[in-house]
């Protein structure tokens, strides 16, 4: 019996790991989070039991993990991004690690740098930025930002959230110090068919957002305009060469 | 003819993605780099070219996927982790764009959370860690840190470095008044068979790499006092069970 904490990367079912998609694929069980790419669950074998978290609270998830391992089954528990990137990992960990469940980690790609690279934008960029520094915009975090901190930070900020936390953190940034003009972009289902993103100012971006749906991801930073020259050169290369 | 920007993952074969596998798998030029794992080159078509990167320049290799791409193949640029976390990709991405060639970049995981959790360590955790700060440490970046404002930086600090620089990175955060009890941890290999890691305070911590080799990475913060509890749980419930 093994419960195996498994990244299922940040939305486009590619981009999970080949080594979580073979567990995915010869699980029992599995208990998968509502951002999980339907593809992904239809690969489990047709006998295995399929566990939405849907409205199931942490503890009950620990819980539930914690029952489904020491019944012998192989558990996948399959969460979006990475289990231990601001996905609650640990918890699950501790949980089955108190109860004697025997456990992994397969780590997942993150949307921290995937998200932005759907918007061709470089976490970092010779020159440009060379600092990045994650923080969770979502009030279930239950942190208050250190806003005065991150307007004085260097590089590139990335903020997952939803977006209707985006004008206070904005409101946040520029309060601090932050400059106006800073660089900045939404990006909204990043890495999957339906994905969108915004770019703009700081001081403008929480203006652009009508029509993105959550999940989005906030970034900010001298990487954005290079994202956007990125795109551009190769707009421009594809139209002459056309 | 595209260029495929592909993170091969953080040093297992088994944590690159589906996409970047079947990729592999059928490309026609494969372009890697020296840390990719040579099961990763051995999955590549038998009559594909195989090119490591090895002592080439940046301007080279650039240089080279435009050529290759330009000549019509389908061109696999296998860069380890991600090719947008400290990987250049932006770069190469400017070249292939600059030179007309279509590219697409296909994120991987980052070593910056899979590396950690080798070591059992969240990136984050509830309670003890909402943010996460990622500088490399490599001399090779021609940036120097900025040791005053990550001795107060909250949260989750990152280092991609060779174990050289440790020493002069571990002084500078103390010299900056980082508390020198500050749990840290150095990990060497990780995610591979031969990983290896060591825990510790900050101000103790290159005392105690003896033995270990680069790549390795650096994690500063009160996660790693978590990582360690957990593999301490884990390890009394097996005792207990067995």
């Amino acid at each position: 019996m093994t419960v195996w904490l498994v990244g299922a990367g940040p939305g486009d079912p590619g981009l999970i790991t080949a080594k979580g998609l073979e567990l995915v694929r010869s699980c029992e069980a599995l208990v998968y989070d509502v951002l999980v790419a339907p593809e992904l669950v239809a690969e489990a074998p047709d006998d295995a039991l399929l566990i939405p978290r849907a409205k199931l609270k942490q503890a009950e998830i620990d819980k539930l993990l914690v029952e489904l391992g020491s019944r012998g089954l192989e558990v996948v528990r399959l969460k979006g991004g990475d289990p231990f990137v601001f996905g609650r990992g640990g918890e699950e960990a501790f949980a089955l690690a108190e109860a004697g469940v025997p456990f992994e980690v397969v780590p997942g790609v993150s949307a921290l740098s995937a998200v932005p690279a759907s918007a061709a934008i470089p976490l970092t960029h010779r020159g440009v930025s060379a600092q990045v520094t994650l923080v969770s915009g979502h009030s279930a975090s239950g942190e208050e930002l250190d806003y005065e901190h991150l307007a004085k930070t260097p590089g590139t900020l990335v903020v997952f959230m939803g977006l209707t936390h985006l004008p206070e953190i904005v409101a946040g940034l520029l309060a601090a110090g932050k400059d106006r003009h800073t660089p900045a972009a939404v990006v909204s289902n990043g890495t999957r068919p339906d994905g969108q993103s915004v770019t703009g100012t700081l001081a403008e971006i929480a203006s652009l957002v009508d029509g993105l749906v959550s999940p989005a991801l906030l970034v900010v930073g001298d990487v954005v305009a290079v994202g956007e020259q990125l795109a551009a050169v190769a707009a421009d290369a594809r139209a002459l060469l056309a």
